[in-house]
């Protein structure tokens, strides 16, 4: 039996284009009901040099240093955008004009009225769409969001999470883009925050209002010398940029469910690496997801016999259908890691394309969580408690 | 060399009562250079019989039915107070009057008002005063006050707080004081939210302005049967009773230095048996005190070579002068419990008025407490940021 | 009601003296079951002046520098003993044989034909004795028990513990008692491996057969100056002294019931503060005590749905009736300290005593311990499996 | 630049084929300095059709049935070897006869002297060796190396390590070859007890003798239905079929550095998933790997300043040469899965053939670490202490 093919159109050469080629090619190989063959089709980047060596690297048939080329070329199924977030938008909406399926890291998009627009044009052209949101895809959220469905915490009373990370806790790290309104938006909220609120998205349901404060430290930073990103480094010497978004954050949260929360998110926590951090309540246990161990769930439930509930240490295996494409049988504790949940994104993403269902998260889900951080932006600097709109 | 006497009149026979006079005692035999013997000479209770089987179970020299009789003896140097906290006022003003010295447990009173004059009253009698604010006299809060003060972590930049229990998570749980406004006051707020902020208030100093939310799952609960407080067991048909405060609470804080936070407290929060913790980070490196593991800290610094930066383990033990009494040796790791920090009050509480220095914390620092709750729950009531009066 | 009354007699005044003291007072304030009322009657040390210092100070009514009145007072219903482990026998068989009901800390003695003789002429005499063997006296311990009578975790299949601790790992900590093999015995074998001994015993049964093997890394230690024990400091040009016991050790042990496993102990593991843990395998199911958190256990059943099989955290209260004296409702994740553990042996003490039962762990549970330390000590000098003698 | 081509054979299809044909592709696209390029060339499995199936999913050039025709092809320079254990004996030699270098996984072979001429014949023929030890190549293993290389925990004193797994602790997991000393020779020892025997070879260095005892608690289990290995499922009423070897083991270590140590394995070590766990004590610190974690260290050393000393989480990172292929920036938090581990082999793998260094663990190593469990199980049979050859 053969699978069809998907061809994929690739745009974005760093970091996060690199994840993707390996987590296609890997899908592929671990998932034997995966439902497309992927077909690494064509690549673009800024060049014709830098297409041409990526496409190579990578492993793609064909390279572009023309993206417009890419997302309309017929033969193209899918639209993958690993670039600058300032750049999703023109790439996203061109691909769903011409009829391609889009995937797009996350944010979708750099402000809110263009994030609106991506999910209506694509319920418009009927294409299927996905963001990058992986926190929602490691073992541990998944299997959540399976006993907070079957009812295992009764009804939902609080949640509880933030983002934090350390790597700007110095004032001699260089500005980057993060630092600036118009290339990044917020800062800590955009950059880190939004995947604590996917989280909620997915495992809480909507939010009603919330009411956010915010902190600067870091006031300035030296103008970027080589590198970027996290590997940037400056000549101490340099001129002092000034640094246009927040450091850290944190918000008040109301669920349409009645639950309450906070929501909270720092790029400048000393001393954090990859601190994520979520905990739910309801009222019949509660389930926590704590640091980096995002292949287990510690899980206090009241249906236990009282005189020895605690928190049990819950590895996400076999329970967890993405799971099985990695081992076949119960090896949780063995592990996944970092890029193994970008091969889960993928494996949903091609099973939603070619399924009548869609795929998970969709344009409309990013553009919900554009709409909480501009209204948690909104609440920051009106002061005041803002309602989401329906 | 023989030490001073101070004389001991203690109001109250509960958990509480009883707890304080295990750690009179404990604390004249652990450490050799507390500056006085506490006598225990007065126990006073509701009728004659309640108050000789006190006395004679705590090992009092005398008992009274009377505490008026008790606060005005003029062989009486300290009037310890463990009764309700609606009863609170009325016993330490008349205390204060009587030129006693006064130890009283959290809170302070039950509004802000009382505080307000209890505070005052003291500063006039010029007696030396304390409450019983016990989470900031374990070993891993006193080792958290040098490490700050040394400047160890920096400028601070965020707290982070909460206490959860969730021994109020179950409809059938019976009605109690906690649940009323006027006994109580507010509900998980001034229960438990008051020793995150009593945490707060030592470890990062002035709250400027709060912003708050609650939510109330359990609106109504049976009338209480036998028992009281968390013993309490109720008869399914009683009569079912409004609860007056909230089951949980969330907050923003911004502190008068500059940095933000959030404190929460829960008493619903399903699986949390002792579930205290706080987190502060400064720009150079955080410091947490996780669960009920108040013997030791996290601790991550900058200082550290950045090849091995991570977060470390530490023991507060001889590092901190209260330590000492138990063991005398590095021992931390064995560990004091819950009872062993009140005896840490105790200490502080006698070696505060032997001294030309004050106790603490004292009722000023309770009246700051009571004023925070306020305006957190003032905040809740108009909607808005409430900004702490000088 | 009035309870009886137990006139205790107290040896020695060192920390373990004192934690006697304070713990008998506890007990009788804490617990309203308690059988008798331990009254701190006479206290005897090495001098006058030592012995009446030390009653002062414990709140004993008389002193005495003889020891040997203290036994045969015929006022005296229990003898306990706290001086170094070379006095222990003398002592005990003195007020064995005067009739006394004999309470002695660890090791019961420092040969096993001493252990022996007290062990038989306690039987001889009809008294209660108990050895302070504190590791199965913790709430962890004692939940274990129970799990384990009940059969949670099958049948047994294998022990893992160890004791080690880290403050001999530095060459010029100076040389103590400790070292010698006629005031001590072994080194850390019988130092801290005694104790995890002692919870094999009560938790795994008998042991059939033992096979050791030790090092030592530190074979010289300087000349003590001031202080003893764990306070000892040393001129560094002090002469060294021969170490004559082993630093580590390690063991594989056979239990009766079929079950295989390993103890171990160290007293130079670099960071190990109070480092003891122990794990326990069986059909059905593991428990693990780790660390310093003997308010808990790690507990994984295979009667829980295998789909959330996991370690669960069960902190221990009250299912353990010791508990119930410190708190009288399920607050056990606040925790019991190191001397709340001694409050519990004299409670399990006085009870055994005024009961028809037996004291436990008595001299008989003593004489077993030290039976298998030596043969874990002559299984190192013979190289070769020793069996224990039934 | 174009990269030397290097042409794999890859005999084996199952989990272990899978997760070598995937880490090939991986290193190529992840690591930019990888020496050569792997090359996908031709894939051998039992049938014409499986291996055409096999080199379909797995991406290789050309199929064969015949394994013989693979390791004899010119085009071929690395002959890697997933088949069961009982084969790789024959597999190796001819790969070895034919100058092909070879990538074996653990175990080397079932038997000692097949190990034996296994190394001696690729040191004859010069070819380039590597066996599947994953257990050493994690970013924690790699990072301890560096440590104790340095210096940083002093003179090495103690060394525990075990392998625990609870896949086989229940009567109707069906009969494997797991369970055949024929096929598996040791049980839990071997298939477990062998990686722990690993790191220690790798960070203690050689093994100077062993004294080692086992059990066996299920000794018969139901001959296998469908599936097999982790995957076997068993008719409860089928034949049930002799255990012929251990379900747990403990050992006694002396290393030649002096340090002592114990060494264990289970397979019925209830709720454990993928438990395995190694401390190294040294005279300036101890270095823990706990459970899964391999992403990170615990260290505590005697280089910090005693008042704040104890165990600090540290994340292998960029600390490590193999980490920085995957993220280049020190994410190390993020973390590594089982897999990613797969691919650090790889790198080090084709490093080390294209290098004038060796790979490593070569062949050698693996016929130490077979002497080793030889000598473990020789002292379970004789009853006594096996000293380790030369």
């Amino acid at each position: 039996m053969t699978r069809k093919k998907l061809n994929i159109g690739l745009i974005g050469s760093g970091f996060m284009g690199q994840a993707h080629a390996d987590a296609y090619r890997r899908a592929a190989l671990l998932y034997r009901n995966l439902k497309a063959e992927p077909i690494l089709h064509t690549f673009a980047d800024a060049t014709p040099e830098l297409a041409a060596e990526g496409a190579s690297r990578f492993g793609f048939l064909h390279s572009t240093h023309d993206w417009k080329k890419l997302v309309t070329n017929p033969e193209i199924d899918l639209v993958d955008i690993t670039t600058p977030n300032s750049m999703h938008f023109e790439m996203a909406m061109a691909a769903i004009e011409a009829g391609k399926h889009v995937y797009c890291e996350k944010p979708l998009t750099v402000n809110l009225e263009d994030a609106k627009a991506l999910s209506e044009a694509a319920k418009k052209h009927g294409v299927k769409t996905m963001v990058g949101f992986n926190n929602i895809k490691t073992p541990s959220a998944l299997l959540a969001k399976q006993l907070i469905d079957r009812g295992d915490i009764g009804q939902i009373t609080r949640f509880r999470g933030w983002f934090d990370q350390g790597f700007f806790n110095d004032s001699d790290m260089p500005w980057s883009w993060r630092c600036s309104r118009k290339l990044a938006g917020t800062g800590s909220l955009g950059d880190l925050g939004a995947h604590v609120i996917s989280v909620a998205q997915f495992l809480m349901g909507p939010i009603e209002s919330v009411l956010g404060q915010e902190q600067t430290f870091f006031k300035t930073r030296p103008a970027p010398g080589d590198g970027s990103g996290y590997k940037a480094s400056a000549d101490l010497n340099a001129k002092r940029l000034d640094v246009e978004n927040e450091d850290q954050f944190q918000s008040l949260v109301q669920f349409k469910n009645g639950a309450g929360g906070t929501i909270e998110s720092s790029r400048i926590a000393a001393g954090k690496v990859f601190g994520v951090y979520w905990e739910i309540s309801g009222t019949e246990g509660t389930i926590i997801m704590d640091g980096e161990r995002f292949n287990e769930l510690k899980i206090v439930r009241y249906q236990d016999d009282k005189a020895d509930r605690g928190f049990k240490t819950v590895y996400a295996g076999s329970q967890v259908e993405q799971f099985n494409g990695f081992f076949g049988f119960d090896f949780a504790g063995g592990g996944l890691g970092y890029f193994d949940v970008k091969v889960i994104e993928i494996y949903d993403l091609i099973q939603g394309i070619m399924d009548s269902s869609s795929c998970f998260p969709d344009f409309d889900f990013g553009y919900e969580n554009q709409k909480i951080i501009d209204a948690m932006a909104q609440s920051v600097s009106e002061k005041k408690r803002i309602f989401i709109k329906g």
